[in-house]
């Protein structure tokens, strides 16, 4: 609760002359904005759980519920707490499940209104729970691999240079399938990121391409824990973001094995998760 | 299918000289992303309504499954179809609904896999279904407001100047209510541009300043279909995105009243929807 932004070792690289001169790579602490799960029960019954940065709950509890027509005016909502049997690895509150109570009279969302995942858990989820439910669902164990950044800074320009849909509008995602040398294999556009990953990784799998061992997924977006979870699962041992990545995102990545670089421009890049190449 | 753009007349106003200069319009047509609907069903049932842009939809729904874990092998779907009886307004088939058979012997996804959301519809979803369903649930008629060229391109840099997250990490949207002369009223942070939104709205609700109809949502992010939903359910008359909109976000703004400004930066920006100020 309140805890926006969290502290990890990064390493930053940066390039000389562009993507053709010499790196120098700087390893550091850096705030990454936090991510983590929150369980919505109404009335008893969990309607849905989102990935949010935690800071103002009841708040996002009650703009959900008045958004999917569940309630008119803060008055119909009796209560909203957070669980005080929601506890993490170490006994504390995870602050990550908000049980409500509709005021007498008022009608609870109906069964079409939950929205269930399968990171619903018994008395709330937190983190690790996610973690440890995305590393039990794998079907491909990551073998890592080592990451050339002269290769790594090229990538988003290759997206950007397949992706025409974006310089019509401004406003599309690309998520690309890319080999250890750079070479692109498939790229996808969409307005959503996840259904970006989701086409390319669809092609692969209908491509008897999957497990990824050998390709590394290109994200013109930021790295959220959904996309590092979706990389995992289709067994790449790398992903490369144009944007920052969350917290969740670096402890899925970590916990798997997975190289997570974000910040990704043509000279220079954060390194999350995994190894480099020597210069 | 393959439908990535579409074309929209746009009012683009720009400042000569920074926003305390004179502005011209000029109206005309510009391409936006298109965002549909996908209704995905496995052996008969519908898992999932996903809003995507269309094309390489059967690769979505293959990714869609291997990532939920449903699927490890392109042979384990026998089938993948856009649904024959998926028809529109004008009886052509939308290609929003696709019907998957599994093979034989492969387990289908059980109820806790399903993502139940109220746009799913009888045969197949498509845009103005999913407008009908939000103008149905509305609480606030919205009416019109006229807004002020030199007022919006102020509102960025407001969001910004009280965003001190992002300064931090540069990974987090902020979502804030402004009056219409541009004053902040709350400003609030996610990861996800959604739950920044119902932070805020959630705010307002809380304090008994719902509808808001003399508030402009503004968003640090683009401008979705879920957004401009948002906002029109707290009856703002009015949505500003740094970023594009959607085909749909810009189809449900006009069908609702609701004023859409997208690319705002701080000499320029697109109208959509809505009446300026005369200069």
């Amino acid at each position: 609760m309140g805890r926006i932004g969290q502290s990890y070792r990064v390493t930053k690289v940066t390039f000389d002359g562009g993507p053709d001169g010499r790196w120098t790579t700087d390893t550091r602490g850096d705030t990454v904005t936090v991510e983590e799960p929150l369980e919505l029960r109404v009335n008893g019954t969990t309607i849905t759980t989102t990935m949010r940065t935690p800071g103002n709950d009841v708040e996002l509890v009650h703009g959900f519920l008045h958004g999917e027509g569940h309630i008119t005016s803060a008055s119909q909502v009796a209560e909203a707490r957070y669980c005080a049997g929601a506890t993490g690895p170490n006994g504390e509150n995870t602050y990550n499940l908000i049980e409500t109570d509709l005021a007498v009279g008022v009608t609870p969302p109906g069964l079409e209104a939950i929205r269930l995942t399968t990171t619903s858990s018994a008395c709330g989820v937190c983190g690790s729970t996610s973690i440890d439910e995305v590393m039990g669902r794998t079907h491909h164990p990551i073998e890592p691999v080592t990451l050339d950044p002269r290769m790594i800074v090229g990538l988003p320009e290759k997206l950007r240079a397949e992706q025409k849909q974006f310089r019509r509008t401004g406003g599309i995602h690309a998520a690309g399938a890319f080999t250890l040398s750079g070479e692109p294999v498939v790229i996808r556009e969409d307005v959503g990121r996840h259904n970006a990953a989701d086409k390319v990784i669809g092609h692969l799998l209908m491509n008897d391409l999957l497990p990824a061992k050998d390709l590394i997924l290109v994200m013109s977006s930021r790295a959220s824990y959904e996309l590092v979870q979706k990389a995992i699962m289709a067994g790449f041992p790398a992903l490369v973001a144009v944007s920052a990545p969350s917290s969740l995102a670096v402890d899925l990545a970590r916990e798997a094995g997975l190289s997570l670089v974000g910040f990704t421009r043509d000279d220079r890049f954060n390194l999350y998760s995994g190894q480099l190449a020597e210069a």
